[in-house]
């Protein structure tokens, strides 16, 4: 099977068979599509969370991030900051799908040269993030690494009826995201945002949710993997995207881990959101869906339509 | 903050600010146990997996194992072997609580300059092994690394009264191991173990379990743990403990990654087990519990008791 393998992959696509000519793992990914669940996975492999049957009313959740030093982080970066992000950016995953997180297991990869405050500032970091959001940290592993590398992996619980998947947007639907977009990286909002669970929770009891996502990938890339799950196309409008401090309209479409939702409402629940007086978070209305036959376009000066590349953080 | 416990950590423990002098990860697992948990944690930190409130019959349980490159494997053994241990040592984990495995999170750190071929074979070996003990791998991550990570995250669920925890053991039990133990490095065992999850179905189905532990620190480390966390001490007999091939004493002792179970059963039901003429699986009686007072002890020729040195796999 091996033989065969790499006598395929030399080639057949003798220029491919390398991850990185791949690009953004796509073989990986349709690898995993393949993979053979039991009926009572709801939803695999392809949204913010696995959704699992649990019992009548709810589902399970489950997810899991990986970070590592120079790619997520540096070690330079203070690691209370790290371990926040580590514990955050999986509550933002279990947000997006309209559920509340609940049980954490922590993995660490450290080096024996580290010194004991580093280990415990991270420790805090998480620990602190994890209580803020009702996250238990109830086991882990540790192992040694030259480069630090933390896995955290959470599960979470959803009431059937608030479920919200990336599938749902329709034709019609508003765009809307939670906050301003890019230059997550140049600012250090990655090592600092807040996930937007309360955010979610507000919107899932207060609305019916066709669609949800936590920015991590760009607003480009992520409202794409919307279009793609929910078989639609979009407008965006350039003015309407809020950006953060001096951020471009490229970095607020392009840059990775801005950590807000982009959600879809139909145009009555939208109204309805958009006239409550007392909101107490901030919706910010970017466009509309459309038939997938219109594409994936953004609106720019003088109404004029361009089409929105979709590319993303490339890991490889 | 950060400040403070720098000036502690040289000041006041001048030969202990690096993780590697500390051993044995023991801060960490210090501040493991410090972290506060919500009231549906049945056990959290310091067991094979989490224990979590889940239905009026059953717990969920929660587990996670980090694998690297050039500590759990290298870059010549077989990427499906790599997958299947990824996978086979974290349903050892849930074997040994007495439950069944469910769904898997698997994040993988790879470098772009891996092939094609390697990363397909890895994930065909953690199927594999995933569908031979009925786990669905529901999603995961991937992330840029230079050396290979593959982390799993499973759940599982146990019925309450078949939970077995480190902490059950009671003076006058018969210890007993699922298999040879020792030289699982030399002889590749730790890349082909079969988790002994069908023998601790069958154990908790028969017999009540008073304390099980999956052997991966090696056989005297592991029963160190039973013993402390049940508060007890323990007589072993040298005679009695199945070795893998050639394995001396101390590599039966000591070597990491057997991946066997083992378990205390009180006297009644060892005669239970021991007495049953078709049973399917073998079981090794090695040794008793005795009181704490008594400490560790391995009788060695003409009844000679000696102290058992409890040390392990240092990951520092």
């Amino acid at each position: 099977m091996r033989a065969q393998l790499e006598k395929y992959s030399h080639e057949i696509m003798p220029k491919q068979n390398k991850l990185a000519d791949l690009g953004e793992f796509g073989l990986i990914r349709n690898f995993q599509k393949q993979i053979k669940v039991s009926r009572s996975v709801v939803k695999g492999i392809g949204d913010d969370a696995a959704v699992l049957s649990l019992t009548a009313k709810q589902h399970l959740l489950l997810t899991t991030d990986m970070l590592m030093e120079n790619v997520h982080f540096k070690r330079s970066h203070s690691p209370e900051a790290v371990g926040h992000k580590a514990m955050a950016c999986n509550i933002s995953d279990i947000a997006a799908m309209g559920g509340m997180p609940q049980y954490a297991v922590v993995s660490l990869g450290i080096s024996g040269k580290t010194s004991v405050s580093y280990v415990n500032q991270l420790y805090r970091g998480m620990q602190r993030t994890a209580r803020k959001f009702g996250v238990s940290i109830v086991g882990g592993d540790t192992i040694r690494s030259k480069k630090t590398i933390i896995n955290v992996a959470l599960t979470g619980v959803v009431d059937k009826q608030k479920l919200v998947m990336r599938s749902g947007a329709k034709v019609g639907d508003q765009i809307f995201v939670t906050g301003p977009l890019g230059c997550s990286y140049a600012t250090n909002h990655h090592l600092k945002f807040m996930p937007r669970l309360f955010e979610a929770q507000f919107l899932v009891k207060q609305c019916r949710v066709n669609a949800m996502i936590d920015i991590s990938d760009g607003l480009a890339a992520d409202l794409g993997h919307i279009l793609k799950a929910s078989g639609v196309g979009a407008i965006i409008d350039k003015q309407l995207i809020p950006r953060r401090d001096h951020a471009t309209i490229n970095e607020a479409l392009y840059d990775g881990e801005d950590f807000e939702l982009l959600f879809t409402l139909s145009k009555s629940e939208a109204r309805k959101l958009l006239s409550q007086k007392n909101k107490r978070y901030p919706f910010y209305m970017i466009g509309e869906i459309t038939p997938n036959t219109k594409g994936f376009m953004i609106r720019e000066k003088h109404g004029i339509l361009k089409k929105v590349l979709v590319k993303g953080y490339r890991h490889f």
